[in-house]
């Protein structure tokens, strides 16, 4: 075959992705899906509603501002001015993205030089490693460690940075940190102390901080979401990254935005107009009129900033149990829509499973979904090479689903373990 | 400021964007809008209904396949086999990208290493030259040059490529042709003969081609879009680029696909899911359904890809008309939905305009939409710089618009040159 056909070397090893590979095993309709960060509950219905009003008006088919449709950029401005507690532009200091992913690749690739560094925490969000290869640079990792929790639940916080192992990592090559708070897959929501020694480490080596904050609204009892762009030096080192997917429960909208200073989101937005150039018009005044509905009753349990995370925060609770009821001990997550446990104690039979060399947990989410007719998303997936055997152990279950998705995936879990189902 | 708040390398230069620019210009309601290819006139009924449907089915709000929605890919397998007289494999054939712009920097992102050099056609869609430099790559330029006409219409068919300076510009290093047809600004339709000058230049040379054909369905009477790719040798080496903001006046969707060989599109699809990873579900669905109605009728003179060139070959005529009506000598174009002109007949003060390096075309436009109050594209945008000059009088109409804009613009140029308007 010619050599012409061959990949650029910007992407060599980088054509296996673990959402390709498991999402295809889960399209099996008699399976139960708790793979994928893909919501079975219906999106708001006036989200749905505005979209269908949108679709009818002729001019919002045709593009709009490159940067963000006007009435969505000045949406997310009044909506974080509340947070951030500071006038945000929405010209300037905001851009609309092809979902979170694409703010995450607009930052990396229009900041980040070969050869730069860039730290990342482990488990991290698969994309991470790749975006950051795929700009010719090094992820630098660290992994979350657990202290040990002796007979008590297991939570996300018990995982933490050790912070003279985090400050190791920085040199003067160190571009910038990926930071993700509320935390996928462990569920962890980073503490006012946690973060303040990641901002400081930011601020003495004099880098950037990629704050990936898409399951912000997200958090249980207990628990606070703040953004690392608000404390004292960080805003002008920091871009933050929401998903519209995440916060109205509508994934397939693939819309993000980032927020931060000028002079680093516009280098943002000379790769958007390299790339994709616009977002999709109608969508974004559809986000736009939903923000508006939302961002006019925050105080009100029925906003749905509110309401979410206290649907979810039962169902959380409710995975907690079903997996503590089959004597596994789940980390208890304080934010997200993500459990995970340690599955080596439930009954598998891997023995004739192909792929020897795959970790433990990608063979058991294979042979669970093919067997039991559940999926679910191995953690080493959000590891790096080094990490994997720390991590395969774990499976990560997602949870915002409908009670009939979370009875069905009960009555497995407990056949499975020979418990009645109740 | 500190240095980590710089630019990557890779973007350096690239901030400028002529859409941006003049978008903004023409943003002042009071403006008569001929600049952006976006449609005034309205999308198909269908197209916009079967959008307002969808949003209300949940699942269909959720993330989809990363490579293209199953239902999309088929339809686009369905409508382009009857092209390519072969069966076009949906899932390893076919990528859906954000808009046709998504495809192409998949494309060049995936197979453009730095150091390669890529063959651009002056004047080309402005995106080609910064995504080539984006990846590190040397843009070769070739420009069109036109024959003299000697009192004849002027038509875009006299603007060819001189075959012997095409064959000049390939070496070892050449590691693909980007090719536009039909054609944006110039609204030329490649001939066969022409196309089958560049297959065998790009076989000889094993070279690729990016053959960008939003505008595939707009050819006016006597004229035929051919498909490079359906040329002996060249569906091994030919990514073809498509747009459904252009196939169906909805540039506010922003999909578009590839198509081409397993062995390249794997390479662009491993681009997509390290930038975006996946299009937006419910439009890639109202596509698909828009895409099945007139596939069911591609016979009949109602299905969109008939009706909307005759709509449109009348707009055409009528701009030739009013251009020719006030002295000037428009490009006829025999494809897409923009006419060129030289306005520098026209009468116009441009001397108290700031920015005296900037091209003429350039002072013209923002001197008509502010005296004037019409809108524009400097076709000058559409070259590198060493060809800025050779088209520097020319100025892009943009045709696919109501009645009454184009009387709007009727009037606006008639009032100007003296003419009564009627
Ligand atoms: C941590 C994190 N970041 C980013 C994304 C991507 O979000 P989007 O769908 O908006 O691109 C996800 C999706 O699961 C995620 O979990
Ligand atoms: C020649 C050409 N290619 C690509 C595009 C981009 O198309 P899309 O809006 O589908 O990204 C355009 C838009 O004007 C164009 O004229």
């Amino acid at each position: 075959m010619s050599s012409k056909f061959k990949n650029a070397k910007r992407i060599e090893g980088l054509d296996s992705n673990v959402w390709i590979e498991f999402t295809k095993l889960a399209a099996d309709p008699s399976v139960v899906n708790l793979g994928q960060g893909l919501p079975d509950i219906s999106p708001p219905t006036y989200v749905k509603e505005e979209l269908s009003k949108i679709a009818a008006i002729d001019s919002l088919n045709q593009y709009t501002r490159g940067f963000g449709h006007p009435s969505l950029v000045k949406a997310l401005s009044c909506l974080y001015g509340k947070f951030y507690q500071k006038q945000i532009n929405p010209d300037k200091e905001i851009l609309v993205t092809v979902g979170a992913y694409g703010s995450l690749f607009n930052a990396i690739q229009g900041l980040i030089d070969e050869g730069d560094e860039v730290i990342v925490i482990v488990p991290f969000y698969d994309c991470y490693e790749s975006m950051v290869r795929m700009a010719g640079a090094t992820p630098v990792f660290i992994p979350l460690r657990s202290k040990p929790v002796h007979g008590k639940k297991w939570s996300s916080s018990d995982w933490t940075l050790d912070p003279q192992e985090l400050a190791s990592k920085f040199n003067s090559r160190t571009k910038a940190i990926i930071l993700n708070t509320p935390h996928n897959p462990m569920g962890k929501v980073y503490t006012k102390e946690e973060l303040q020694v990641i901002a400081d480490l930011c601020i003495k080596h004099d880098t950037l901080c990629i704050s990936d904050e898409v399951y912000e609204w997200l958090v249980y009892t207990g628990n606070k979401h703040l953004k690392i762009a608000t404390f004292p030096g960080m805003w002008e080192r920091t871009i933050t990254i929401g998903s519209a997917g995440k916060t109205f429960s509508v994934t397939g909208w693939k819309l993000g935005w980032s927020i931060g200073p000028n002079h680093l989101i516009k280098h943002l937005q000379t790769v958007q107009q390299n790339t994709v150039y616009t977002c999709a018009t109608p969508l974004q005044e559809a986000l736009a009129q939903a923000f508006w509905i939302d961002i006019k009753r925050m105080d009100d349990p029925q906003c749905y900033f509110n309401s979410l995370p206290k649907e979810l925060e039962v169902k959380r609770d409710r995975m907690v149990h079903l997996l503590e009821s089959v004597g596994l001990k789940p980390i208890v997550p304080d934010g997200g829509y993500f459990i995970i446990a340690d599955v080596s104690l439930l009954d598998a039979d891997l023995s004739d499973m192909k792929n020897n060399d795959e970790p433990f947990d990608y063979k058991f989410v294979k042979w669970m979904t093919k067997n039991k007719k559940l999926s679910a998303i191995p953690v080493s997936a959000f590891c790096n090479a080094d990490t994997k055997l720390q991590f395969e152990k774990f499976v990560r279950f997602c949870f915002i689903k409908k009670d009939s998705t979370l009875d069905a995936a009960e009555e497995i879990i407990k056949a499975w373990t020979g418990q009645k189902s109740g």
